[in-house]
């Protein structure tokens, strides 16, 4: 299979922020912010593989700072990296500063998703080619991040987890 | 801080799948499912402390089955332990066969939050009394899960977590 | 067919009141509130049957105090007497103290289902068991309400409504 | 007050249905058009006395026929009468045949409103005067409604409710 | 083809200003009047020619003074014109001073549909008969509007667009 | 006011065809589509000026080919031109064939917005440079369609309209 690039898969969504997005304190309420996530990788997924995706996992996803009412929300997700059916992505979260338009990075999350048949059985995805920096950093990565999901879901050996042992052990 | 039993934040909320909750595949799609999954279970956070509480973060959530379109679906959240201001949240999600009525487990989601005040400052919130035996599981492996989320976050030595290296290294 | 406790048709259903659900004093408004505990009442009527239901009619509503905004709304619902193909449903609306936690009862609907087929004809569904005081209450008086719809209808003569007549003759 | 006619709170609200609206049987489901009614009857209210108007009751609704997928709804709302602080509202769905226009009443239904100060206390609201044979028939039977409506929520003796009694007794 | 009368696709639809329809000043915003008036165009268009119809275009529209928040905003729509398959809308937008219920308009826009069979091919539509004065002018400015509109999109030639013409030149 | 580059207005938003956004043909929807145009060009305004913005114009729209069910949709907005306190935006709207994931331009619209300040008064904003051959050729036609704009409002005299009466005659 022909492996493509990871930018042709840059995919961008912008939201404005209204009431029944937020919460009591009038700040974007963790769930929307999820399912925007969600919609925009699902996205960046079918862009990279141009097939039915489902989500198949959602890694660590951390709120660090709140956004607040009637910010303007930028994501962008891109595929990170592709192992046979599956397709890791990327989703860099950014809130402009109304006044001065200062982008700043608010959240960073990982999604997983599946290529998929009419049937739901999963189908092969190119490879991914990474050429920026940060495309590479996060392509070696992924690795890890795999095997940690493939213990957590316990198919996994931690013994067999090589790349992870390393955080844990200097050998 | 009063402790709380595990049992008293328990939190149930049920749906149905319509139209505009599902893929081209026609099963619930899984933006919408982590929405859900995050406002039933910030009121379980709610439940257990009674303050304003905002989404930390989210753990590892894996989607294995699809829900099919007007699947009644049900989402039970609990907290599962508390530590300082912050609190782990514990979401099973079940779906109901329609002539069977029997209810499947298909989902199973951890989310943290954290208990503010009005200018989004952290309070602290009742430790959490474990009855049952799945409770009590449950809150045992909190320790671990908080060390990865630490580590992830950098801001854990990998060394310190005594409790996660232990499913690496046979000491 | 074989008969069904009434607590086996129990649904419960958790709800955030966000901006748009609510009018221009900040309260809950009543056609969302009706929604709510129409989608809730037909998850209750199906449990019982495991058919396809339909709403067939919904019984005085009264909505005594407000709910405010950003309350916990939950909705309890229950089957409280079957007749041949159509189902009563009791809905208890509860609103939480955000501080204290307490339940308070704040309204109370009827609702009644009926089980149809692909074509929408009326299928029969399963007798309800009362078994707490609450759920024979309910029962009991459900047959009077029966009558008094059926008058209302135009489908029978007041003078057969024997249940409804006591209210206002002492015989 | 000045009294007002029946016609000046005329209020109108054309919906097409949309898949989300509907059930699985593809019929616009029961809450749906709950919520409608109470939106238009709203206005209506509103138009009548110009104030913050609140929903008190719901009376019997009754749904005999089901409204298909992307057919066209029209509701009609109007004040039926008045009394103190509290309106009752009739409201006419129509359904619209795609191919010929024809339009067929679907449903009928009466939800009483209370016009409320900025506390939510209720205020006076003007009489309303029926000018059609159909206002003066609605006119008439609301006594007997509110009579019911006050047994039910047993701040009515039974005894007293002169206009009901004579559906029961030919005295 | 049968004319129709311009009062027989009169449709009226009539919304409450929530908060997710406002932007931050607290009016509701363009894009949500915008869709309001498609929807209620769409039903005047289907009145008239009893086909499914799809938007084709959207003449200039104005926003001249705000609608604010919990507004009741009512929208009447009515063909001004046909021609063979298109159908030309005016929707005039009216909103209600609370207090004293005057209606003041408050918008006008011009939307175009054309009437399709089920691939999308245009299917020919009833000719209109203005009545008032206000229908015959609106249907006499028809063919300037149509005009422009043709040389917009770059399918007539202005020197044949003898209607517009005149506004420039004074022959 | 210092001039900014067209293309720092630049504003993407990508959308994803939802049951709920189709009409009876399973297409997409006009009005969503105008909906989705004035978000995106809200965001590309505000993003020029950093000020408060609001929809003052809908220029002349056509809506060609139908966008399907499921279709994934991206919309670029940017500014084309200011005057005094007032912005052109151009959004172009493309769709992705799903299997060869080439992206074709379905439409194309003009929106004008103001800036504003609490007050709603209207507030300078700064000039737009063009550099791009498609940017210099959307901001020289900006002029002719104010003119026209003018006109239509009565704002201004069609003998005034130097860039506009170009079309007609040839001088």
């Amino acid at each position: 299979m022909k492996p493509k690039f990871a930018r042709e898969s840059l995919s961008i969504s912008t939201h404005h922020v209204l009431p029944n997005d937020t919460n009591n304190l009038q700040n974007l309420f963790g769930g929307r912010l999820l399912e925007w996530m969600d919609v925009i990788a699902a996205v960046s997924a079918h862009r990279h593989c141009r097939r039915v995706v489902v989500t198949a996992t959602v890694n660590h996803v951390a709120f660090h700072s709140p956004i607040k009412y009637a910010s303007i929300v930028t994501l962008e997700a891109k595929v990170s990296r592709a192992f046979t059916s599956s397709m890791e992505i990327f989703i860099d979260v950014f809130v402009e500063d109304p006044v001065t338009g200062e982008k700043e990075k608010s959240n960073e999350a990982i999604y997983t998703f599946v290529a998929v048949d009419q049937n739901g059985s999963p189908l092969p995805v190119p490879p991914v080619v990474p050429e920026t920096e940060e495309e590479q950093k996060r392509f070696d990565s992924a690795l890890r991040r795999r095997q940690l999901a493939l213990i957590l879901a316990g198919k996994m050996n931690p013994e067999d987890a090589t790349e992870l042992r390393r955080l844990f052990i200097s050998e």
